[in-house]
């Protein structure tokens, strides 16, 4: 059983120093890179998609944001037009350093604030996915498992990866329950890694109600800000290939 | 005898105008479009390039310093590998907004301070060259006709585009003088008539000793930032459609 | 009768040029000056208090949120303590130019989303008026007539001056009718002129449901940002003064 | 006798962390807190005016050049018109969060490539002491021993504290010995404890060619970027407390 493991990289900007790059990239089969609005300067990029391709990590653009102050997470009122213009800017100048390093970008994932707004916003979606597809139609867009971004993506023809999240509560709808609600964050690591197993194998997950949602399971999303988010990382990198699963990216649009 | 007339567009912001982009559309062959370093956004660059389409005008990237407030007319002290990231950077925004209207990027030229000081140094003009045949080793370097930086160009085996500038005077270096200088500029509009026929069908310029100056052109660069600017655009195109010259884009390295 | 009328001034940035800030200064008595956030630049900031003194018209900060991109006018999901931090730090920005130049500073108005925002949010309109307050408790607070803001001011002991819009429909709740909807801006001026006079002289307007609705009336906000704009801020003020109004900055608090 | 221990505070930016600044706090008696251009944002720079009150460390302005990518570490060719402006509004900036939380600013000190410009220009030097003066004429410039920054504010009637550098060579000139050249940073920490007690107690430096440098010293500059940056200070402050001085901030214009 093949399973993709994506985290966010590339997060430094000029002197400040963000993640744990180095770390993170052994448990990790696909990179979103940030690009410049949220995170990330043009001499991170290009060093984070050098280290991406010496470790065979595939590679995802990771557009935010025009809020570096803000890390990108606070909500800003954008139009359609304005997403879709920042999203082609965004990725056209991550695809840039691939190409110049010799190699060819997988995936979009929106960032923060951008990838919840379009998560629920059918315009919001639609201006990201026809962003994409007018720079190259072979990527493919990770999105939260069952959001309507992963739904507007497929009407329209793109290849979707899409994502779940194990120390995260699920709510009945299949949306993630708000980190400002009690029990949003699953803090224990036996239960975050009974979790992923589930999700993984079986393709689903208990909501908070204690039913059962099926999901879409393409990758896993880890976190890697600090040293107790990279040690769980890991742990489920170990207990997915105990479990005899393969770490492999998800790919492009091969068609 | 087939003449490129150029010109920075796509220099407003946000909510600021700036230029007469409209116009200027109408007397040159081949745009230099910001980039949103020292000016332009996602949304002008898109509207820049889809302008730029509908009125058969070549469209090259205009990078810049990171310098809204100064323009990106102030020199700053960056490294030639800061120069190289912000360079891919910038030029892979501007080719998204290309690719995603239809279009093919011919050009990179770059802007303000940044282009004053590759022409004389020899590592900034090497990363700058470096920079765009990693991107993209079909697209042309349009550069000050004598600079470090066509020398270099060449060398790497680039297509270069030799670019004179009618209303400045020129040293017997081959140098532009500086602006602060007295009689840097030439405000009488014969005279620039007269230098730009000379300079396109003799290729020679008088320079401020009086000697004659040989060079290469390829284009000559217009500005479009203020109504005098662009009446003596307007005439200088007529005057060399008059001489029998036709307006035509350098283009792309075929090969 | 006193009135005062402001505007909105300032709002230059770099070599972007906005604003007709000479002709508007011709017709108020005070101006909001913009803080470098969401318009306005160092340099623009000194020339514009150096203006504002030389012409008598008393001056004001006029703080927005940190997007020079979108002006400002982007809704942005700030926490009141970032609204607090943000008013601190533009007030005494703007307040060392003045000091600079040997005036004083007479209030502080919100710019744009940040002014809409706090006009119906308690927490985000005490956070700023606790940010004012901190930083010198003799300034006025100039916000919408009978919003949260001038509410909360004066529950704060802070001197406040209610502004109206004259080209703006007013709902029965006293708050502006939202732009997006039609007839919220009133274009014919015979008809801004004659509710401009009822505002200042019997201190109501007419809603668009017909019946009046009682206003404080400190303050008229004139636009300048196009010639038309211009044009009826001298046609407002040259109506008041026929009417017998004196045009008076509303002051700082003496106490 | 008493001597002032500086170092440069504050410089996070929104959720990038740098520095240690709580145990930095403990080792100095004076602060620069940078001021959102460079480094620091409203926030950061709030909670540390917050902190420095609480310890009883002075606090100064630590203005920088507009280039947060490049932490106001790289020249930028600005006019001495735009250093006015520049200084005016940061210090008006951080002056603000100082009177807000009852405190009041000892002095300002340039930061990174803008205090290195100054240090040899006259008209840079006059105009960031005119700034300095126009907003509060009580304030301290702390500026390198020697430069023409002191000298010219000493010629202005300003007060000035004069630092030194533990842990850099100098030249004959009184300058520091550029950091690109070898042998200009001082790595043994008893010869770096050495020196400041011969600067603190005598005076002088022993400059690279060997012979001696007569010094005003006011204050010392402290690093804390990185922990054995940290761990020097510590120890040159246990240093001079055993050599019987005081740790004591060299205060503002009494006047």
């Amino acid at each position: 059983m093949d399973i993709d493991l994506n985290s966010d990289l590339g997060e430094s900007f000029g002197n400040y120093h963000m993640g744990n790059d180095a770390e993170v990239m052994t448990c990790i089969s696909s990179a979103n890179i940030a690009c410049g609005f949220h995170a990330g300067d043009p001499i991170v990029m290009k060093n984070s998609v050098i280290n991406a391709l010496e470790k065979g990590v595939a590679i995802g653009a990771h557009p935010g944001l025009p809020d570096l102050m803000g890390f990108g997470r606070r909500t800003m009122q954008i139009s359609p037009e304005e997403l879709k213009a920042y999203v082609i800017y965004q990725v056209g100048a991550l695809a840039a350093f691939v190409k110049s390093e010799g190699g060819q970008l997988q995936h979009v994932k929106l960032h923060g604030a951008l990838y919840n707004m379009a998560a629920d916003h059918e315009a919001l979606s639609s201006a990201f996915c026809e962003a994409v597809r007018s720079v190259d139609e072979g990527l493919t867009i990770l999105a939260l498992s069952g959001s309507k971004t992963t739904q507007i993506a497929q009407k329209m023809g793109l290849k979707t990866a899409s994502e779940v999240f194990a120390d995260r509560a699920y709510a009945d709808s299949g949306q993630l329950l708000s980190r400002q609600l009690p029990g949003a964050m699953i803090h224990n690591q036996d239960e975050v890694l009974k979790r992923v197993v589930e999700m993984v194998k079986n393709k689903r997950v208990q909501t908070v109600t204690g039913s059962w949602l099926n999901l879409s399971v393409d990758s896993v999303c880890l976190h890697g800000d600090h040293p107790e988010a990279v040690a769980l990382s890991k742990a489920i990198q170990k207990t997915l290939l105990n479990e005899g699963c393969s770490l492999k990216p998800f790919g492009r649009n091969e068609g």
